[in-house]
C-alpha cells in the first residue's frame, strides 16, 4: 500500500493507494470519529461494493443513499435528495459521509457533505481510474447546471481517499481509456518524465497490469496533491489542471451530460488545446502529433463531434470558471512537460482551432 | 462612523457602523476587485435602498436579483433563482455578490456566493436591526429544509459587513424589537455589563434614540466578532451564541416559517432557556424573572404558541445542529452573563420546561 499526504496544514489528508484495501480491516475506522455514517453510492457500484464497505463500519449506525449512475444526474435536484435522506434519518453534524463510486458520486456526495449542517466530515472511496487518479482527490466538489458543468459547489477537502486499485478490474474498458486521459494529463502540464512513460506503457494500462496502473495512479497523485497544496483554492498554478477541460466542458455540456465520458471529453479537448498552442507558436506540429498519438492508442476520442460548431463553442466556452469579465481563458502547453497559467488568444486562434482541428 | 474588525487573518475582514454609511463614497467600492456585481436583495428593500447602492457602484456592470420577502423564501429553490441569473447573466468566478437586506437575504445571498462556481466575493449590507447586530456578522449562510432551519449552508465570511444605521428608521416597531431580542443575548452569554446597560435603555432603543441603537449595535458586534475571531466553524465556544436558538428554530419551524420573526422566537426560545436552567439548578427564579422582564419591556413574546404541545417540540428539536447522535444540547446560563456549552440535561426537566413554562 501506498500513502500520499495533501499537506494542507491542520487538513492533511492522506490517500491510500493499493491492492485489497477494501478489505483492510480499521483503515477506514480510523478515519471516521462519528458513530453516524452514511454512504452515497450508485445503481451499478452499489451491488458491487455496498456490502464491502458495510463489512468494514462495524458498531456503526450506517445508512445507504442509492442515486442513479451518470454524470446527467450530478445536479442540485440530487444533492437535494441527499439533504432529505439525512434529515430525515436524523443525521446529526456530527456524521460520516462516505462517496462511494465514481467522478459524479465524488462530485455530489462531497458536495452534499458541505453543505449539510455546514459541513459534515467526508471520506472519498473512488471506484473509476479517473476519480482515483484526479477528481477524488484536492477536494473539488459540486454539480452542474443546465448552463454549465460544475458552476455549482464547494471547496471541501475529505478526511481520507482510499483507492483500491482492486476496483479497477469490473470497470469496461472505456472507463479505463477515460481515466487514462487525466493520467496523460498530468505528464503534460507539469512531469514530461511521466508522460514519457506513458509513451512507453501504456498498453500496459489498457491491459490493467497491476504495476503499471499501481504507479500511474501514484505518480498521477503526487502531482495533484502537489498542485493542491499550493494552491487549494485555485488562485494561480491549480488551474493548469484544467488543461483540455474548457473545451472538454464545452463538448459534455453541448451534447447533453452523460453522451460523453468526462475523460473522453478531456481527451479531445486537451487535444484541441495542444492544436491551438501551435497556432500561437507555443509547441511543434511534432509535438501535437506525439500527443494525439498517444490519446489514439490510449482508445480515446481526439476530434470534436461535427454537429458542434465554433459558434456553439465559443458559446459554451464563455461560460467557465477560469474566465474574467467575459474573456474566454485556456491552459495552454509550452512544452509537453510545461502548461501556461490561464491565457487569453487572439480570438482567429481560437476560432481555427475549432473550425479546422479534426474537421475535415 | 465606528469600525470593528472579525480577525481571522488573511480573512480578517471590517464591519461599518454608522449613520449615512450607504451615502458614502468609495466605503463600498474599496472592497470590490471585479468588475461585476450582483446584488441581492428583496422586493421590500429594493425600492428603499437599491438605488443609492447602485449610485456608489460607478464603473461597474451592476445587476440586481429581487427576491420575494420573508423566512418562508429561505430556501434551496430560491438560492437557485440566484445561480440562474448569475449564470444567464454570465458572472464570473471574479464577480462580487452584495447582499442588501435582512437576515434572509444575508444568509440565502451569502450561500449562492459561498457555492457559486464554489466562491465569488461577497458583501453583506444588512438592513434590520436583527441582520446588523448578529446574521451579518460571521459567515453563517444557509438555507431552511422542510425539516429543519438552517440545514443547508457554509461557513463563508463577507469582505466587509456596511451597517448604516439610518435604515433602521425605515423599520417597523417588530422588527426593532425581533432586533433587540439578540442583542439582549449577547448581554446573557457573555456581557453582563451590557444585560444592565440594556435594562436601563431599553426604552431608548425602542425609540430608535441614535446613539442607543449605535451603543447596542457596537456592543453586540464586539462580542459576536471576539467570538468568532476565536471560534469559527463553531467547534466550541461559538455554541453559545445559539442560546435560546434551539427552542426558537423549534417554534419557527413548527409554526410554519414566516409566522414568527426569527428574533421573536428566539426571544420566546430564550425564556424557555431561562427557565430550564433555573430548574436544572443553575439560576434563581430572580434572574429568570430579570430576563423575562426585560424580554417583556422589548415588547417581545416571551410565551411559546399553545398549539406547539411538547412532543412537538422534542420532535422538532431533535433536528438541531448541535446534537450529536440524537440526543439534544442546549445552551443554558449558569448566571446572567455566562452561558454553558452545549449541555444534555435530564429528560424530566426538558420535559418540564415544555408543559409548564407559559402554559398556564
Amino acid at each position: 500500500m501506498n500513502k500520499i499526504y495533501v499537506e494542507l496544514g491542520d487538513r492533511r489528508y492522506p490517500i491510500y493507494i493499493g491492492s485489497g484495501l477494501l478489505s483492510e480491516a480499521n483503515l477506514l475506522l480510523q478515519h471516521i470519529d462519528s458513530h453516524q455514517v452514511a454512504i452515497v453510492t450508485n445503481e451499478t457500484i452499489a451491488p458491487l461494493y455496498l456490502e464491502q464497505v458495510i463489512a468494514k463500519l462495524n458498531g456503526k449506525r450506517v445508512e445507504t443513499i442509492i442515486l442513479p449512475d451518470g454524470e446527467q444526474f450530478k445536479t442540485l435536484e440530487i444533492t437535494t435528495r441527499i439533504f432529505d435522506q439525512l434529515l430525515t434519518g436524523k443525521f446529526s453534524r456530527n456524521s460520516t459521509l462516505i462517496a462511494l463510486g465514481g467522478g459524479v458520486i465524488g462530485d455530489v456526495g462531497g458536495f452534499a457533505a458541505a453543505c449539510y449542517q455546514r459541513g459534515i466530515s467526508f471520506i472519498q472511496i473512488p471506484t473509476t481510474l479517473l476519480a482515483q487518479v484526479d477528481s477524488s482527490v484536492g477536494g473539488k466538489t459540486g454539480v452542474n447546471h443546465p448552463l454549465g458543468k460544475n458552476m455549482i459547489g464547494a471547496f471541501y477537502q475529505p478526511r481520507c481517499v482510499l483507492a483500491d486499485t482492486d476496483v479497477l478490474k469490473t470497470l469496461d474498458d472505456k472507463q479505463i481509456s477515460a481515466g487514462i486521459a487525466e493520467v496523460i494529463k498530468y505528464g503534460l502540464i507539469r512531469d514530461k518524465e511521466f508522460f514519457v512513460w506513458l509513451e512507453n506503457n501504456i498498453e500496459a494500462l489498457l491491459a490493467r497490469d497491476e504495476s503499471a496502473l499501481s504507479f500511474a495512479i501514484e505518480r498521477s497523485c503526487i502531482n495533484k496533491a502537489e498542485i493542491v497544496a499550493e494552491d487549494e483554492k485555485e488562485s494561480g498554478i491549480r488551474a493548469i489542471l484544467n488543461l483540455g477541460h474548457t473545451f472538454g466542458h464545452a463538448i459534455e455540456s453541448g451534447s447533453g451530460y452523460g453522451a460523453y465520458l468526462h475523460g473522453e471529453a478531456v481527451a479531445i479537448g486537451t487535444c484541441q488545446a495542444a492544436d491551438l498552442s501551435r497556432r500561437t507558436g507555443r509547441i511543434k506540429g511534432h509535438d501535437v502529433d506525439r500527443i494525439i498519438a498517444l490519446f489514439n492508442r490510449a482508445k480515446l476520442p481526439v476530434v470534436p463531434p461535427h454537429d458542434l460548431d465554433a459558434s456553439s463553442f465559443l458559446e459554451l466556452m464563455a461560460v467557465d470558471k477560469k474566465n474574467i469579465d467575459g474573456a474566454i481563458r485556456l491552459i495552454l502547453l509550452d512544452s509537453i512537460g510545461q502548461a501556461t497559467l490561464p491565457t487569453i488568444v487572439e480570438q482567429h486562434f481560437l476560432t481555427q482551432t475549432l473550425n479546422e482541428y479534426g474537421r475535415d
